[in-house]
């Protein structure tokens, strides 16, 4: 698609004039669309942590605009200094999200490619070029991904999703989502049901709305009736992003595991659409750290406290996947499918 | 327990001196406190549709109730026209939640008796007083199940409950949780896990309320992350409440049946705890209307829009979960156990 056909700006992307970042403040949708600027690294960390910036694919772009943004407004004149400030910069921003695998692996990118240069300003002008590279790949990314996976949907029928694997998670046209909008653009007749995806709605609030701007079929659920729908029968497949897939597990929203059990009971499958930046194949489940979010975030619905003050609250973001749940892994290198170990080689070996 | 120890008033009780229905305003919680008066039939039919009054056995209560409003507010002084008056009633009381069988049990209990009245003043005098036997019964059955429940739980575990089926949803004491209570009460070491249970929240509202007042260790989560607790071991059982037990499911909260699924996967015991009133053993699942409640309660939180205008919304307020995933029905009489043909024979004819 080229650009005069795209009817939104991108989710993210790196503003050459004024040297910083522009992006969809996805707090503020449904109610409100607004593109919002990053100047430093600090402006950064910040959108990151209060997820006005979210999306695996979304924040491997970040990670890599992070490091454009360090570079360009560093005073300093040594390249050794400089890149000890960018891989400074790149431990904090690592830092406001440890599961999602993409930040990591969109900084160490820029970092790997700033490491080549001679001087602090041939590391600026890599670090900008490195940035770009890895937004445009995204989208690429993404149609590839979309034109694998849309071959596993039937020629009509009803997915379900979780939380918001979409155009707003990535540059444009999404994972997850990416694919429902792949076998839409080949004629296939496609109706979504998004979860809500509690606590902080991304279903409701980003799903529903980019869905419904595309003229794509879509109603809105509770979490808790998706395993209720597949037993009457109203639901054909599963589809899900991930935020990062190890050599046994996939990383997503809390929820994904639930709907994963339910679509294996029900013999339903279930998919996930990721590109090859979410894999993290030298490590195992046990040894990631799942992050536990603000107690506020379930405590309260807008200024109304939902529940009393001395209560406890568990709120993890992610939850795992065992691969055995795991019908196919859509990425824009071809469709996985089980036993993956064959295959997870292969990636490896594309990777080092 | 006797009056004296009762920490709070009765959920919903019948006010002798004014004749009307003092009940929790359950929509009000955890933020506010308050008890409030229905007077005539027109406004219990409200506080039922707007859940200020709502949990299957407190329903039976209040339809009995209903009927002991009706009855004395009457100026009907021909006993056919009065009952055919209180049967219009009870009608309309019965429409306003479909699912819920306990309502319409209650509402049927006191037809039954002032059917047998020989004068109006009669009538009304058995109306009142079979809507007091009911709310008596009702804490009398709580316990009574408590009693039989607790002997499920080990000495040392951690529970899953959905919604609230608590003192909040009967006279007091609770099913669900009143098995949780009589366990604790027994000197059992018992945690629970709270699910939000969305869109109306009675978990982190009530649920969690009402155990924390009684020093009971409760933990909120969202419903989502229920699956990946019985995964990492968290979880040693589910028991959750019924709205309805058709001769193959048990109707309860949406959300109860992705439970079962997951409990299943993790061969973790799901159980029921639910009055025989709940038993509708005439009809099977497919014959039972699951209501369908507002879009508002999955569009809005609070003021804010969650979700674009035009997107639908899918909002079941119930589900069904088929009886071979319920690994124990705990009632009043007794844990009836998998096959439940026969038991469920005999109390067909205990209630005949």
């Amino acid at each position: 698609m080229s650009m005069s056909e795209r009817r939104e700006p991108y989710t993210i992307a790196w503003d050459a004039e004024s040297e910083c970042i522009i992006y969809i403040d996805q707090t503020l949708l449904p109610g409100r669309y607004e593109l919002m600027r990053c100047t430093t690294v600090d402006d950064l960390a910040r959108a990151i942590r209060r997820l006005e910036i979210r999306g695996a694919p979304a924040l491997g772009i970040a990670g890599a605009m992070g490091m454009a943004l360090a570079a360009v407004r560093s005073t300093e004149g040594d390249l050794g200094r400089f890149l000890d400030d960018l891989r400074r910069a790149g431990d904090f921003l690592k830092s406001t999200r440890p599961t999602a695998v993409n930040l990591s692996w969109g900084i160490d990118r820029v970092l790997a490619k700033v490491s080549m240069a001679r001087t602090v300003a041939e590391a600026k002008a890599l670090a900008v070029a490195e940035a770009n590279a890895v937004a445009e790949e995204d989208e690429l990314t993404c149609r590839r991904l979309g034109g694998f996976g849309k071959d596993l949907f039937p020629d009509d029928c009803t997915v379900l999703t979780h939380c918001n694997a979409g155009a707003l998670a990535c540059r444009c046209w999404g994972t997850a989502l990416g694919v429902i909008r792949s076998a839409v653009a080949a004629g296939k007749n496609v109706r979504v049901f998004a979860c809500e995806t509690r606590p902080l709605n991304q279903g409701s609030r980003l799903t529903c709305w980019e869905l419904a701007r595309d003229g794509i079929d879509v109603t809105l659920i509770p979490d808790s009736s998706a395993a209720y729908l597949m037993r009457k029968g109203k639901i054909d497949l599963v589809i899900v992003g991930a935020d990062r897939i190890t050599k046994d597990a996939v990383f997503n929203k809390i929820g994904t595991y639930m709907h994963a059990v339910a679509a294996h009971h029900h013999k339903i499958p279930f998919y996930v659409a990721a590109p090859v930046s979410t894999f993290d194949l030298a490590r195992v489940e046990s040894e990631i750290t799942v992050e536990e979010r603000d107690r506020a975030e379930l405590a309260y619905c807008g200024d109304r406290q939902l529940v009393p003050d001395d209560v406890r609250v568990l709120n993890y973001a992610f939850d795992a996947t065992p691969l055995d749940l795991v019908d196919a892994i859509i990425t824009e290198i071809g469709v996985l499918r089980p036993p993956y170990a064959k295959s997870f080689q292969f990636i490896e070996t594309t990777r080092s």
